[in-house]
């Protein structure tokens, strides 16, 4: 008789967004009329650059005749697009990184589940609290974790709290863990990490044979130098080191689906005397259980490497940081605690009156008909603050603005 | 330490399709002037379809504006493409298959290999010999199996032969299974399965609480209704069954990426006395490690479901099962024995003179400039068979077969 995976069945069923959706169609229905704007996911608004479109529709022509249609791609992705992802993002910038270490993919999402599949069951997993659910759920569904307890904490996983306490940098494990989680600029707190920080934990990986999963996917919202935008910056860091990357949110993607991963051959294991490339082990499962990225929409991301396209991106960019820019001042004016979006387009801000995640959120739903996420949907430590996206309109984030003086001031 | 999942190194070096290329390179370096016709994999040759270049240009054009912009859909797909799928592929041929029981993905590769996922590690594990090989890796990858023997079979692995002398009939195992993987039209021997065999199967499932897993990829060039098209026209299917289905082969999306899992919500499987719903497991898996296949590309593969749509991917099939019938006719009119090529667009000869599949292919590559693939490459049972692929021009099959004259004749 077939066996389902049972570790399925710990998966906390209250996931978060559905939560929220719940709350909020609640609220609709009671108050029809009310216009609800939403700083929840973090989705972008803005549409895709001209550069892009510009692109996607010429690769659309060239499937239309038989002499420049594209069937199978290489599963690992184009050159046209792994080149300039290796020489811009990362060669220009001194950061040792080889274009057939770069992996194109669907999206960062896939990306950090599907890494689980080259790594065995018996690894020790560190994430930080409050955290994206994907790399929880994921390592739940893998069978590395026990149960959870009430507040939704896995046995098995290491928790590493990041929090005003600790100014949002974890603390190096107390016990010993495999396999670490880090995502900087973070989600959710929109906070980051500096070179010593990142030093630190790329040391303590090499002392412990441990390899760091690095999510750089909010890389493109570094607003200066002194922030390191790769794990590959650090030195060493290619012996220890996968990074993930993705065009979702800094050339408007999300709907268009694009991102990639970073295995530098260097990153080797040791299986009894000999040293297995995990480079060779993430070829081999993305080769064997997928087909490459639509070659359309791989057009579509190299053209944000052209002159034109970078600019646009990067207009992009300074539009949603404009908006977190005035989502932290305005708040801040307001007498609240906020953290991030300075390099990142998230603010994490602390409840006022020591009010819990989820009762802000129907405070400020219900008198203010702004949706946001509730810190503690991250993570246990994630209790008390509250994160507002800055990818909307700026229309949005203006009247948002003037809500939050009712619904809070 | 850091553990890699082992049951990679299982996993046989020399692949197929990277062995081909190694003899096909080394002959080109002998043979600079020798053009190569390749007949070997899977790939669609043909542009796509205007009516989905039209659509897919609509769709960027919407991305470019603020009003129309799409950022992350629905996880499972939008309505615009399960509607006309469960309509037309399943309602209107009289197969109760809901909008809501299909997941629509980047490609059945992905699918095929995902959806071990929500399966746990003790299931016996039939596959018929030859096969698609990324059932087999998969299983390898996820531990389902023990090593390999020499001929490349791995212990714990049911295989179910499918040559002439069972007539590409897979017998029922001796041994209880619980995942069985069926694809007809089959890839790779071009054969089908009649509603009696399909029955048989459905029956076997149901009597031992097994899920067939059954792939569909090649449907569009079943030529009559004696054929069935889906595991879901057997009475009790939606119990014992998933299907796969992907737009690579007749809508020409090998290098635009969509396909479309159908997972019946009547499918369950006890844990202890509840019944687990895998409709639910595999709609988690899908919404946890997936983002959504991209919005141009559904857009492009709904335009496959307009009446100007369903005419044009029709004259592809009819085109490449033109080619299927010139193929399998000019080699039995040279004495080759022949199956498939009829509902499927892969033609399985047997070797000449009791030649070994590799022999054959060293021949046909010196001899005729001509590239196919090894049965054995399949499988152990494949092996003294030899595949070709009709997805190709016509001007190349012609000269295909000039060529089989000089090398077999």
């Amino acid at each position: 008789m077939v066996q389902i995976n049972e570790h399925f069945l710990k998966l906390k069923a209250g996931y978060l967004f559905p939560e929220i959706a719940r709350r909020v169609s609640e609220f609709s229905k009671a108050n029809p009329d009310a216009d609800v704007i939403r700083l929840g996911i973090g989705d972008v608004t803005e549409p895709l650059p001209p550069a892009i479109v510009r692109a996607m529709h010429d690769a659309v022509d060239e499937m239309a005749t038989r002499d420049s249609f594209h069937g199978y791609g290489p599963e690992q992705g184009y050159a046209f697009l792994r080149d300039p992802i290796a020489a811009q993002d990362y060669q220009a910038r001194g950061i040792k990184v080889d274009a057939d270490e770069i992996f194109i993919s669907d999206g960062s999402k896939c990306d950090t589940g599907n890494i689980l599949d080259i790594f065995g069951a018996g690894n020790r997993i560190a994430i930080t609290d409050p955290v994206y659910p994907v790399y929880v759920d994921t390592n739940v569904m893998a069978g590395h974790t026990g149960e959870a307890d009430d507040d939704g904490r896995y046995g098995g996983l290491v928790y590493l709290p990041v929090t005003e306490e600790n100014n949002f940098v974890p603390d190096l494990p107390s016990e010993p863990v495999d396999l670490i989680y880090l995502c900087y600029p973070n989600n959710p707190t929109g906070t980051v990490a500096t070179r010593e920080t990142l030093k630190q934990w790329v040391d303590y990986a090499k002392a412990n044979g441990s390899i760091i999963l690095f999510d750089a996917a909010y890389e493109a919202f570094i607003s200066d130098d002194s922030v390191p935008r790769s794990i590959f910056e650090i030195d060493g860091a290619r012996e220890v080191a996968i990074e993930f990357r993705s065009f979702s949110k800094n050339a408007g993607f999300t709907g268009t689906r694009c991102a990639f991963s970073v295995v530098p051959k260097d990153l080797t294991v040791k299986v009894g005397d000999a040293d297995v490339s995990v480079h060779q082990l993430w070829n081999r499962r993305h080769c064997t259980k997928f087909n490459g990225a639509s070659y359309v929409v791989q057009k579509g991301a190299a053209a944000a490497y052209s002159d034109e396209g970078r600019q646009q991106t990067s207009g992009l960019v300074s539009f949603y940081m404009e908006n977190a820019r005035l989502l932290r001042e305005g708040l801040e004016a307001l007498g609240i605690t906020v953290y991030g979006g300075v390099h990142a387009p998230y603010v994490w801000l602390k409840t006022p009156s020591g009010l819990s995640s989820w009762d802000f959120f129907d405070v400020l739903l219900n008198k203010g008909h702004l949706v946001g996420t509730p810190g503690s949907g991250f993570g246990a430590a994630g209790e008390g603050y509250f994160r507002l996206s800055a990818f909307n309109s700026r229309a949005n984030v203006e009247a948002a603005l003037e809500r939050f003086k009712t619904a809070v001031g």
